[in-house]
């Protein structure tokens, strides 16, 4: 056969067995925090019908999905399609739907909705789920962006207090505090504030227009904000209006006070204005970690989607976009006709996540994962003498590896170095006849003689 | 936009939160033991160029794959493949080529042969390396077989160490211990000692046809095997020399014994028969758990693909398949132009172990994945008083729920019941004005006033 040259799709990647031990660490920690706020697991294939996903992200993200192609002989329903369908042409668009049924889901959110809607007579509402899984786009790839990644999500669904909304900022503390941040902004807007705001300008319909120009503040500053308002159709008026509510300042009871003043008239406003305020009254009960919790009334994010609470992290050690979103949402399973069921979800950002603890060097030296002791045999006979050696460690719940007999010391020794193995136990003539074994200490390079259960007892 | 019945494509699965919770103490249980025994996990990615995968199975294989249709304007490389290409007609196979270029992974022996060859450079051999991945193949579903399912598998590559093979049947003994399997077979044979016996008949070239008659013992019988022979162009004469070693009997020394007599004039059988009893040494060295070693040679799976050891695992408990297998292959990255490298790996059926677990009742009843508090407030009074309380149980690692406001109490203690939780807390007018609150343990039904610190002790 001839060789093929390997490579991998472009946009997708191998995980090595260290970029593994990191990935679990950031994964696990997340988990660990989903189940302790009373989060269950669930998965879902990674490939649905393509009528669950098509026309659920726009024409853009249509384009997006990755489609299976039919097994078989998909090309004769083409030709039969053809034959049967007056004016049929054949073009990608036209072959797509009869030559292809399934793709692989696009993100984690529209198949939650297919699962609650299909099992809602199993579930016991409200229902609060997390998932943890890949998913795949057709983006062009780029820095941080890869067709295939993991979504890191938690949602409750039939619930529609706002101790949920406390909650995940709780969560998102807890999580990101235990991976080892020290300082990051849990950002906090409600889209009925955006409304409202829309409504007090008498442009309620342009609401997407004024939201996406107000998310900019960050980036092209008040003039630039203004400057693209105008454009938009807003006027010199509006924006003096809405000025206050951008540049708004203080803490949490001032900001809010601001807006209610600025909000008087719009029902929908007042009742973000409320909104927030509850959970800020929940948050006060609690005692947080390392996160900041901010009011910020630009926060926009698929506002078409959320009808509530919107959620964004942001760390403030290094440069980065955002590490973890989400909002509250009220009709997610009404595609499926399970209408009028509210949801609250927010999604950590693992790649994000990953290149942030990198910077900073959070990640554990070495974690339960690796392999803890490493036993060197000179040869045969010294493997023989080493094998109850090796299970006695392991029952010891020790991760232990014997390297088999046949290698000389110095290649052992660099494989120990290579897996970051902190101990190796060398067994050599001398070690069998006194059972004083030489245990080195591959961090320091310290090197002892001690019996096995001294051995036991030190590690 | 109208509403779709939801559902799954056909041979997929959604795991449920109970379902996961017994997923989950299956692969955590499997992984720890791999981890133990020095194999570190990796991930490759879901899709693969077509090239690395096809070709890699057969025929009937390369038809099982599920391929990816490549984005945008699919069909116009197809009409300038044909205008450009004499005689070139439709058809599904003539343009799967042209309209695909990634698919979906079949097993994991391939990528990983891939990421061995692709990496060669940054790894230490031997590479001891597990993986626990979903796996895509378009087979007709029927009861236990899927079209999405995960594989569970550990290899070392680039160790020629029989220690290999017997660290691997004590992987299986500690990880189906673990598991709870009280008695299961660890099968254990030696492709050589099949080649051996074929050529003894002189029928070296017909060792697929004996090896799959022997293979069918168990169901068919010695008069089945024989008759199934004789179809397949051995001799009455060829019959009556292998029937001692199909019948083998006896401690795994005397079928050692056995085989030697017969396979004396066979040099590869002879050196069949020197691995087995390496490995049967090794052995002897460490205490199995529940795991029953057995040199069985009817065992044949996936011959042209075993250079070495072959490895089967069944449990006695109940009827079922194999729960596992494995082998030593002597050219898997080979494919890719990396020759000699020599690996032995095995792999846990995990939906037969699954099925195996629930029909004996193995699976823990709670886990750490679950909730095991959910505090019950009758009103919103109760739930701002359990808002400490909720933090301090968290803080204390115990996975917590405090059930939002405004439902009975009938249908927070529903609530609980079906999601399994242990103890709830309730907190109604008399719990906050004598700090003693109710505390009802769900699983048999008693209850009792406590306060918070005795709460707190308890748990």
């Amino acid at each position: 056969m001839a060789s093929i040259k390997p490579s991998v799709p472009k946009g997708t990647r191998d995980f090595s067995p260290a970029e593994m031990a990191k990935r679990n660490f950031i994964f696990d920690t997340i988990k660990s925090v989903f189940r302790k706020y009373g989060y269950q697991q669930i998965e879902t294939p990674s490939m649905e019908n393509s009528s669950t996903l098509m026309g659920k992200y726009g024409d853009e993200g249509d384009k997006l999905i990755f489609k299976i192609i039919n097994s078989g002989d998909f090309w004769s329903d083409a030709e039969s399609k053809k034959q049967k369908t007056e004016g049929f042409e054949f073009s990608a668009k036209s072959l797509l739907p009869i030559i292809s049924e399934k793709a692989l889901r696009y993100d984690l959110t529209v198949p939650f909705a297919r699962y609650v809607v299909m099992h809602q007579n199993e579930i016991t509402f409200p229902f609060k789920r997390f998932q943890v899984q890949p998913v795949w786009r057709a983006d062009r790839p780029q820095k941080g962006r890869y067709r295939e990644f993991y979504q890191c999500d938690a949602d409750v669904v039939g619930s529609p207090s706002l101790l949920n909304e406390a909650e995940f900022v709780l969560i998102y503390d807890e999580a990101l505090s235990k991976l080892g941040l020290k300082d990051f902004s849990i950002k906090i807007n409600n889209r009925k504030i955006l409304s409202g705001i829309a409504e007090v300008v008498n442009k309620a319909d342009q609401i997407v227009d004024m939201t996406v120009a107000i998310d900019k503040l960050d980036k092209i500053g008040l003039e630039g904000v203004s400057k693209e308002l105008l454009e938009r159709g807003f006027t010199e008026e509006n924006i003096e209006q809405i000025k206050p509510i951008i540049l708004l300042e203080g803490t949490t009871e001032e900001k809010l006070a601001s807006l209610r003043s600025v909000l008087a008239n719009s029902d929908v406003g007042l009742k973000g204005c409320e909104e927030l305020e509850t959970v800020f009254n929940y948050l006060k009960s609690f005692t947080m970690q390392n996160g900041k919790v901010e009011l910020d009334i630009t926060l926009a994010r698929g506002l078409n989607y959320y009808t509530g609470a919107i959620f964004e992290v942001k760390t403030n050690e290094v440069q980065m976009g955002s590490i973890g979103g989400g909002g509250r949402y009220d009709d997610l399973t009404g595609m499926f006709g399970l209408k009028d069921l509210t949801g609250v979800g927010i999604s950590f950002g693992a790649d994000r996540i990953y290149d942030v603890l990198e910077e900073l060097k959070l990640f554990p030296e070495a974690t339960s994962q690796s392999t803890q002791v490493l036993i060197c045999p000179f040869d045969a006979e010294g493997e023989a003498y080493a094998l109850p050696l090796l299970q006695q460690l392991r029952n010891k719940g020790i991760n232990t590896e014997l390297y088999p007999a046949g290698a000389k010391i110095k290649k052992q020794l660099d494989y120990a170095n290579n897996k970051a193995i902190p101990t190796v136990i060398i067994i050599g003539g001398d070690e069998m006849v006194t059972g004083q074994l030489t245990v080195k200490d591959m961090v320091n390079g310290t090197q002892q003689k001690l019996t096995v259960p001294q051995i036991i007892t030190k590690l």
